[in-house]
């Protein structure tokens, strides 16, 4: 049977979309093998026409212009590689409205207008592919769509930040402090040059979002969700985590509560010797808990030219596959709604364990003080760390809790805070045990 | 819009039709909401309809006749169950013959007889799923298939039997030698009566010819796959590796060797401190390395009722789409195919570093005398363990090798094996190094 040609206009020729583009070039003829479509990269648009990416285009593929893309009525697939909001939601939703599939890897845009993006789809009969919005090159969109379509998520907890777990696996290895390692992350092109995003914990949350929209079927706002991010980790959090026989991680995290949800981004301990506490570097791990499949890790490079371009690549014979179905009267699941809000339990309502670290003055007394504040909480202490240092007039308090209620948690930390013998703001630090 | 009904009829109402039953009853309305489909159980077939599987079945739906599935012309999906080649084969393909997709967790099936139940499957236009085969309820299939499927496959390494993993877990925390463990097992029901379909090799032989044909697209016999089995793993094997620094596990094993591939299956020294030496009991994992994506790393049940219930459910989720499809002209691409072999290297050309256990008389030179033979074969020693043992008559020289070619090995271990100072077969054990 003869291939059905496919033709791609991408906009965004940055990293990602030069991996896109590589792959097209390189691998038409091994795609027309596996899938029966030959892809045309018909045009690359971006605004930076010059700079060499080391392809070779056509003189008429590449533009400034993403509405000869838009206005191109033989490209079958859109693809949205610039990031940001805009222009690339109005590209997507005009791409959309004269009928062509989309494809983005765009995970802010989808956790802040994924229901109007798919509004469009579902009305013009179109497809979106986001497979590489979360985790890189790992399949886990296809994963929780499809291939665990059949189970309730019990819990999903996720390191989907690779910056931060790089920095965070840097400063485990004795790389110093976060500060040390940020500079050291730009340097290796680990971090941008503005790291808020990922260590401020706002792209694993964006991630979240959907993770959540897919899992739980319901409208999830970035609001609902409790984030932090890991520049409060100190070494002195880590060497005392080792000591109790645990390993800092920053997570994303999903559980079902009752008919309910928790979604909530922060640093946490989990156990040395899980899998997930092995997890370094640039390496993504998500570990997803289902009603009949039990416990599940899928593991990979989460971010990355070319096992981003991947994901990418996925969805566009995914999207391929969809266009020679079209017109096909089949049932619709519009993904990303927001008919129902999914409903987001407040983080003071989580229950878990819990990581203190005091700073007081090195007197007799102090731990006492301390433990009749946490025991007024309904706050139990499972183990202490107190060591006198005696040159120095403040010395660190490690206190692990039994599981405790956050909201109670944190009062008990505000009437801790302000006992004159107490000379820092209590660092506390959520212990994880839904991990593999 | 309407849901739209899918009829389902099983074959084989053992353990896993059992879980696939209950999901069908208890999960019709997520199901639904989820997909746009209301999959109705329409007839479970089983020679025994007598036993209680703790599920309430309709008068109508349970009958003893595999025919009524293949008549009744309601039934969209026919799904088989049941295990072996006969008569699961010939189900299979009437159920394709009379217009119905099918699903089957089938691997020995699927290894042995793959390239024909697909022409049935291509001629008719149905479709076969079969992620269940592989994995158990790991989307292990669909992300060979769709979610890597721009990726050039360099090696898998995977551990896929259950049985096999749990084991040499046992072993190596200490539960004694193979046939003790083998007994517990057998008490906890993680081995069979006859288990040696799972402790040879068999079983993960036949999983490995699936993912060979999916990730090298060509025909593969399970004759081309050297197998063996744990049988001959013993605790002194099991304690050395630990002191060199090293965990045996019992991995399936493909690797891209220039324009042709390796395929084997034996148990392998991979190193601790990797995650594949900590999947333990009955979790598979399967490590896939894609010239784009780099390492992924899949982890979970690779058997059990609901685990793989779940796989078999997403597959007839996947199937109900394809119907809804049916009759639009669209690339086809058969997976399972007879056209083009894949040429399968012989295990004699593979190069590895290898454990060598010899067995010797406690006198001085011995070591010495195997030295020779081993460089007169080109293969150089990198480390040894010598131990004298004075209470006993025999004792083992433990050699870890520089990478060597197997061929060279198996001459040289046949000259070593002659000495009359040696006193058992030589126990080697493959390094696999290809792992995350």
């Amino acid at each position: 049977m003869k291939d059905r040609n496919i033709r791609i206009g991408i906009v965004g020729f940055g990293i990602i979309g030069t991996g896109v583009v590589k792959m097209l070039l390189d691998k038409v003829g091994m795609l027309a093998d596996r899938t029966g479509y030959r892809f045309e990269l018909a045009r690359v648009a971006d605004i930076d026409t010059m700079r060499d990416r080391g392809v070779r285009l056509g003189p008429s593929v590449l533009t400034r212009n993403m509405n000869v893309i838009l206005e191109d009525s033989s490209i079958d697939i859109a693809v949205e590689l610039m990031g940001g909001i805009h222009p690339a939601k109005e590209f997507l939703v005009q791409a959309m409205e004269r009928g062509k599939s989309v494809v983005t890897a765009n995970k802010a845009l989808l956790a802040g207008h994924g229901a109007e993006l798919f509004r469009t789809a579902e009305r013009k009969g179109v497809h979106i592919g986001f497979e590489a919005s979360v985790g890189g090159g790992i399949p886990i969109i296809n994963a929780i769509t499809s291939g665990l379509v059949a189970n309730r998520f019990l819990s999903i907890s996720a390191i989907i930040n690779g910056t931060s777990n790089y920095i965070l696996s840097r400063m485990t290895q004795g790389g110093g402090e976060f500060a040390d390692v940020l500079a050291e992350a730009k340097a290796h092109g680990y971090a941008e040059a503005d790291p808020s995003f990922d260590v401020d914990g706002i792209d694993a949350a964006h991630k979240l979002v959907i993770l959540l929209v897919l899992a739980y079927r319901g409208a999830v706002s970035m609001d609902d969700i409790h984030v932090e991010g890991i520049r409060g980790i100190t070494q002195l959090d880590i060497s005392f985590a080792d000591e109790l026989g645990y390993v800092i991680k920053h997570l994303a995290i999903a559980k079902s509560e009752g008919r309910d949800v928790s979604a909530r981004v922060h640093p946490a301990m989990v156990a040395k010797g899980t899998i997930i506490s092995m997890i370094n570097d640039v390496y993504n791990g998500i570990h997803v808990v289902g009603d009949a499949v039990g416990s599940q890790l899928f593991v990979g490079k989460g971010a990355g030219m070319m096992p981003t371009a991947s994901a990418v690549m996925s969805d566009i014979v995914a999207m391929a596959k969809k266009i020679s179905e079209k017109g096909v009267s089949q049932p619709k699941h519009n993904i990303f709604t927001d008919k129902k809000a999914l409903k987001i339990i407040p983080i003071g309502r989580i229950t878990t364990r819990y990581y203190l670290r005091f700073t007081v003055l090195d007197r007799p007394g102090v731990l006492a003080r301390i433990a009749r504040v946490l025991g007024a909480h309904d706050i139990s202490i499972e183990s202490v760390i107190q060591k006198a240092r005696s040159a120095e007039e403040f010395v660190p308090i490690v206190v692990m809790t039994h599981a405790a209620a956050e909201a109670s948690l944190v009062r008990a930390l505000k009437i801790i805070d302000r006992l004159e013998v107490v000379k820092e703001k209590t660092q506390f630090i959520r212990i994880e045990e839904e991990v593999l």
